[in-house]
C-alpha cells in the first residue's frame, strides 16, 4: 500500500539508547537511566484517589471537546496562583497532552506549505509534527551565550510561525521577561503566531519562569499536566488561545480528538491542589540538579547550559567526541549510564552534544554521577 | 492572531440539538436522549477494578507508543475469537481513541492536495481532520438499495484513498463479505489506501460484521474501545496496518501523541476478558433496537436503512420535511426527545434525514418512543 511523503518522519535517536538500556538490563546489568524525560513519581495520591472514587459514580463517557468546566476553571486558577494572571477560563483548552495541543495549535495557524521557526536545541517533535501537516520546520541556531534561545534578529524571514520554549528542553535554559516579551513584539509587528511551550513551568531552582500570557493574550500558550504535576502516561495538558480563536480551536477538538481522556481529567482537576507532594517532588529535583552541577564537572562535563529549570543538564561535549551517538552508546555499555545524544535535538550541533536527565530518584543519581566520573577517569 | 484555512472546519449541528438539550433540561424539563452516540454503561466493572490495582503498584508513566505489548497481544488474539483471523500482535498499533488512529492513519498515507473518497452519509469527522489536514474529502452519494454503502464503480477517479464503515454511521448498515472485498479489490487494482473503519463491530443483531483483515492485509483496519467495550470517554482504540507500515506509523505515532493514555491501556485490556458484561449490554441494545423498529413505523417514520449493527436507525424523513434541523427542533420542543439532524452526515440529502440513537437503557427508548408516537399523531 501507498505511503504519504509527509508521513516518514525522523526516528527518534534515544530510541536506540532505550532499546540498548532495556536489552542491557535484560542481560542482568543494572543501568542508570538519564536518558528518559518523566518523573518515576506517579500521579499525586490524591489524584490517584479522586480517580478512584470517579470510578464508582460516573460511567466517564465523553466529555465537551474543550474539557471538563471545573478542569478548565482550575487551570485558569493556577495563572493567578503562578503568575497573578486573571485568565477567563474560556480561552483554556485541555488537551491530550501538550502533544494534542501542538496538533491543534498548528491545524488551527498553519497551512500547508507554511514556515515555522523554532529554536535548536529543542523538542524534536515540534519538528516531526509540523513535517507530518505539511508545514516546514525553519530552525535557528540558538546561541550558547543567549542562554540557547532565539532572539528577535534571528527569527527568518518568511515564517508564518515561532515555538519558543522556556525552560528550554533539552537546554533547561529560560527566557526572562524582557527577552521573552521583545520575541512576541517581533512576531506581532511580522503577523507570526507566536507559540509558547511552556510544559517545564513548575520546574525552577531560582526566579520562577515568565508565562507569554504575562506579556500579552496574542500567543498559544501550551502546558501540561506530565512534568511538574508528574502525570506524563495520563496525557492530558492543556492550551491557552486568544479569544477570538476558541471556537476554531472547538472544532478542530471536536473532530480530532472528540474529547481528552475523561479519567485523566478527573485525576487532573485533583492534581492542581496537592501542592505539598509536587513541591516534594520538585525539592527532589533541586537536590538532584545540585548533585549534577557538582559532580558534572568534576566529571569532566564542564561546558554546560545554565539550567534554569526542567530535568535537564544540556552539555556541549565537542572537546571529547565528534560523535555523540556513539559516545552515548560508550557510555552506556562502559559506565552502565543511559544518556541522550543531541542529534534529536539539534541535526546540526547535536553530534556534539548530550542531555542528561536528573529526573528520577536521589539516589540514582548519585550513582550515576559516581559512574561517570569513574569512566571518564579511565577514558583519561 | 492569523487563522489557517484547513482549521476552518464545519461545526456538529448536532452540538446545538445537545445545547438545546441541556437548556431544556436546565428549565426543568426531562428530554430523552436519542442524539448522542454512546453507552450510557461505564466501562466493565472487571476493566475499572484492574485500574484501581494498576493505580496502587505503577507510576503509569508513558508507555511505547504502539502500546503496551500485552494489549496488542489481546487485540491480536480478538480477531482469532471474533474472526477466526491469525494477527501478528506487531501489526496492532493502540491508539487514542479511532480518532488518534484516523491522524495516524491519514498522515501516513496521504499528503497536502490528495483526495480521499468517503460514504455520504458518513461519520463527520473524516471529512474534517481530512480538511484540518489539507486533504480534500470527495463524498460518495451511496444509494438505499446498496444498503447506503458504496459500490466499486462509484469510487471515483483520482482519488488517493477511500474510507468504508460496516456498520456505519449514521445507517447501521453492513457491508458482506462479497461487497467488502469487491471495495478492496478495487482499491488494490487503483493503488487506493483503503482504510476500514469497524468501530462497531461486535455491535450486531443478526450476522456479525466483515472485518478487512477476513479479506486482506492490505488495509488500515480502525477500531476502538469506545462502543462494544463501553469506553468512549476512555480514549484509547486500535489500527491494524500492514507489515511495511508499522515503521511508519510508529514514528508518528512517537511524534504526534508520545502514547495512548497508559491508564486507558490497563482497563482496556481487562475489558477484552469481560465477554458476560459486554454481551449483556448488546441484548439491551438488541431489545432497544426491537422496539424502535416497532415503534418508529407505527409512529410514522417508515423509511428507515437496514439497521444490521451499531445502535442507530437512519430514518429519511423527506415526506415530513425539506429540514431536518427545524424538524429536529421542533421534535425536541413539542416532543421532548433529542435526535440528530442528517446535515452531519451527509451535506447533501441530510436535510431530509435523522439518526435515532438506541444506546440508552431500555425504559428510555420505551419513553421516547411514546413521545415520538404522541408528537406524530398531533403534528397530523
Amino acid at each position: 500500500m501507498r505511503f504519504s511523503s509527509r508521513g516518514q518522519v525522523d526516528p527518534f535517536i534515544v530510541m536506540d539508547v532505550v532499546e540498548a538500556a532495556r536489552a542491557a538490563e535484560a542481560s542482568g546489568r543494572q543501568i542508570i537511566h538519564m536518558e528518559v524525560g518523566q518523573p518515576s513519581t506517579p500521579a499525586p495520591a490524591q489524584a490517584r484517589a479522586a480517580l478512584v472514587e470517579a470510578l464508582e459514580r460516573d460511567s466517564l463517557g465523553y466529555t465537551v471537546s474543550l474539557g471538563l468546566p471545573a478542569l478548565r476553571e482550575g487551570i485558569a486558577l493556577l495563572y493567578a496562583r503562578w503568575y497573578g494572571v486573571d485568565l477567563d477560563p474560556a480561552r483554556v483548552v485541555v488537551t491530550a497532552g501538550s502533544s494534542g495541543a501542538f496538533v491543534l495549535a498548528f491545524s488551527a495557524l498553519f497551512d500547508a506549505g507554511d514556515r515555522v521557526a523554532l529554536g535548536e536545541p529543542g523538542y524534536p517533535s515540534y519538528r516531526q509534527i509540523l513535517r507530518a501537516m505539511s508545514v516546514t520546520p525553519v530552525g535557528i541556531q540558538s546561541r550558547p551565550e543567549n542562554r540557547y534561545q532565539p532572539v528577535p534578529s534571528e527569527i527568518p524571514a518568511d515564517v508564518q510561525g515561532l515555538i519558543v520554549a522556556s525552560p528550554g528542553n533539552p537546554s533547561g535554559t529560560m527566557l526572562g521577561k524582557p527577552q521573552l516579551a521583545a520575541l512576541m513584539a517581533e512576531a506581532q509587528a511580522r503577523d507570526i503566531a507566536f507559540i509558547s511551550d511552556e510544559i517545564y513551568h513548575g520546574l525552577h531552582y531560582g526566579d520562577r519562569a515568565v508565562s507569554a500570557l504575562e506579556v500579552s493574550d496574542q500567543s498559544y500558550v501550551i502546558n501540561s499536566f506530565s512534568k511538574y504535576f508528574s502525570m506524563t502516561g495520563w496525557r492530558v495538558g492543556w492550551m491557552v488561545v486568544p479569544e477570538d480563536h476558541i471556537r476554531t480551536v472547538e472544532r478542530l477538538a471536536q473532530n480530532l480528538f472528540i474529547c481528552p481522556p475523561h479519567a485523566s481529567q478527573i485525576a487532573a482537576l485533583a492534581a492542581l491542589d496537592c501542592i505539598d507532594e509536587l513541591e516534594a517532588n520538585r525539592a527532589v529535583y533541586a537536590e538532584n540538579r545540585r548533585l549534577m552541577l557538582e559532580g558534572l564537572p568534576k566529571a569532566g562535563f564542564t561546558k554546560i547550559a545554565p539550567p534554569d529549570g526542567a530535568f535537564y543538564i544540556y552539555a556541549d561535549v565537542s572537546d571529547l567526541t565528534q560523535d555523540s551517538v556513539a559516545f552515548a552508546a560508550e557510555i552506556l555499555e562502559k559506565a552502565g549510564v543511559a544518556v541522550t545524544p543531541g542529534l534529536d535535538f539539534d541535526p546540526r550541533r547535536g553530534a556534539q552534544t548530550l542531555r542528561f536527565s536528573y529526573a528520577r530518584a536521589t539516589a540514582d543519581i548519585a550513582e550515576g554521577l559516581d559512574r561517570l566520573t569513574r569512566f571518564m577517569a579511565a577514558r583519561g
